[in-house]
């Protein structure tokens, strides 16, 4: 991407009224990472101080004493990363919150602030909003996290979140994507695939609601996929975990766009391939019970459903005796060469290419 | 604020696809500074490293070394902060990189790093998303600052834009909107209003063009301001300039709703009145031209008309000699006692109450 001159004379030529260009590549043609790969691909960083900046859970800033500080941020937008007719606003904060602590955590590092900037439009009133805030605040709390900063502002259609958290690590500590070995172990912690089945059951009585005005939701049996989609946590504790038992991976991300697609970017970032086993990957009997109710393949479900923000990491075959047992870990493939290639080992060992489905845009219809 | 008890089973019960609550209050009754305060009232910080958290243009984070990080954040939504039918993307993207950094620097810190998060519809073309990144580049290049991270994603309909600053200071030059002291000088650097006037030259324009299809605007002449409005700059070289000069500034802030509103605040927070001289606010003159033009005052264009992104600041009258005859900095009053409130001074000498109108949230009826 290069720069053009840029000032206010071309400020003026520019100032038409009419269409920039006949040129139109649609978004859809690349993809999300597609298109962030085209945005920042001559990014260069200018300051010392920069230490990582694209490509990882979180970017990387020198503090000085031999500490970093990692900055994160995610935006969501109502109609595309929630549904408030089934997602409650008290968990809609807490939730925004957690997601942003997620990527701290996938740092290795120890989430401290947070800011929060909203958009909203005059469909939403004070003691919906309150509601919101209600849930950012309980997962500050429960996080030790201090809302520090934000912005308040009107929309024309909608809700808009975008919350940037800031954590600290010593700067040895933390954790990239990129530094995996080869023959190092994949390990996940938690279980997956639930937020998407959560997610599958909420969409599912939605319909019916709307289909049968007045009939409430059938949600027993159902509570713990439900909060893995409308509350999740972020693996504070896994965090610790490794600590304690003197384990640090070789590289970590948390678990957003599904295993698959995580996978993938740690591979590709340390330059190396992978085998993953379809027979470790742990699912909730929950999760299991209702993709075969949907007629899903749970398996599929753990790759590619997503919004599980467990933490995926590798470690070295040397610590495998102090995770080996852990309930709260589990082992599921090891890092090969790159020319291996990446491959999902099914229940019948046959091998399979690991691919992402991953998460690209979706994008609607602009409505007029 | 208080946080009510919390988990899976109120999440479970929150879930009955029906409205809240019927308590409604509009969002329009608190206006966007009352909607800050109610949700940060009971605001608590618990790490000793956020030094300062809401209530300044960043917030303060501890960063060893005697250094501090500041962050700020600001959002962005179409047809509220712009309009794309006279706001080219290059030009959007270069300023809102700059009114974050105008947010650092009214700290007297230096920003390093932005975080950029864009929401787009499927009416953005790659061409027109590279354009919106060359400003946002073109401002990170012009101001030394690295592009460090961010989120891109789709939205239901038209763009929104969310951008993070994080900058650096020594703790002890870190300037606040609360230490100003009685005596103290009221300084503005540049002048006021032009952001303003040439925001209302585009509307015009616009208005012309869709009643008169394919005329083209009339801008000669309106250079200025509409640089104001379309690229304005953040004022870097004050800081510096006030850096070399060996002045530190009691308090500071950046003017972006109006001058009159960010006197209130550094009274406010400084628990100080100020008085202001009409005939001293710097105004351009094609800003008084033009405002004469439309029959508005000029002097009401400066106090309220923002996005000017000046700094405003307070010096110890023993600094007077060290600022004197700059062109680039002009006295406007001084901070008074509490008690003795705000007043503007006009050109015959009569004193009015000086009140803001401040930027309100313009809750726009949603369009389904």
């Amino acid at each position: 991407m290069t720069l053009r001159p840029f000032g206010a004379v071309s400020s003026l030529e520019r100032l038409n009224f009419a269409p920039m260009s006949n040129n139109r590549t649609e978004l859809e043609e690349l993809g999300e990472f597609g298109l962030i790969k085209r945005l920042t691909e001559n990014n260069k960083a200018v300051n010392p101080s920069t230490l990582y900046a694209v490509g990882d859970d979180a970017a990387v800033i020198d503090a000085g004493d031999g500490m970093v500080k990692v900055v994160t941020t995610d935006m969501l937008m109502e109609g595309i990363h929630f549904d408030l007719s089934y997602s409650p606003l008290l968990h809609l904060g807490y939730k925004a919150v957690v997601v942003n602590l997620s990527d701290v955590y996938a740092m290795n590092a120890i989430p401290k602030q947070v800011t929060v900037s909203i958009a909203l439009s005059n469909r939403f009133s004070l003691e919906a909003v309150e509601e919101l805030y209600h849930g950012i605040y309980k997962a500050c709390t429960v996080y030790g996290v201090d809302l520090v900063g934000g912005d308040t502002t009107s929309s024309l259609s909608g809700l808009a979140l975008s919350i940037t958290a800031v954590g600290e690590a010593k700067k040895e500590d933390v954790v990239y994507r990129k530094n995996a070995q080869e023959k190092d172990l994949l390990v996940v912690s938690g279980d997956l695939g639930g937020a998407y089945m959560g997610l599958q059951v909420l969409e599912r009585e939605k319909k019916v609601f709307k289909e049968t005005s007045g009939v409430q939701p059938k949600l027993e049996g159902n509570d713990y996929i439900l909060e893995r989609q409308l509350k999740p946590e972020a693996r504070k504790d896994i965090i610790e975990m490794l600590e304690q038992l003197g384990v640090k991976p070789s590289s970590m991300i948390d678990i957003s766009d599904g295993l698959a697609s995580e996978v993938l970017h740690l591979t590709d970032q340390s330059g190396l391939g992978s085998v993953v086993y379809e027979e470790k990957i742990p699912i909730d009997p929950t999760t299991f019970e209702r993709a075969r109710e949907f007629h899903l393949d749970p398996t599929v479900c753990a790759l590619s459903g997503g919004e599980d923000y467990e933490l995926l990491f590798t470690v070295s075959q040397d610590d495998y005796e102090k995770i080996k047992g852990n309930p709260n870990m589990t082992v599921i493939g090891y890092m090969v060469d790159k020319a291996s290639g990446n491959h999902l080992i099914d229940k019948r060992e046959q091998a399979h290419p690991l691919t992402a489905q991953g998460w690209d845009p979706i994008l609607k219809k602009e409505e007029d």
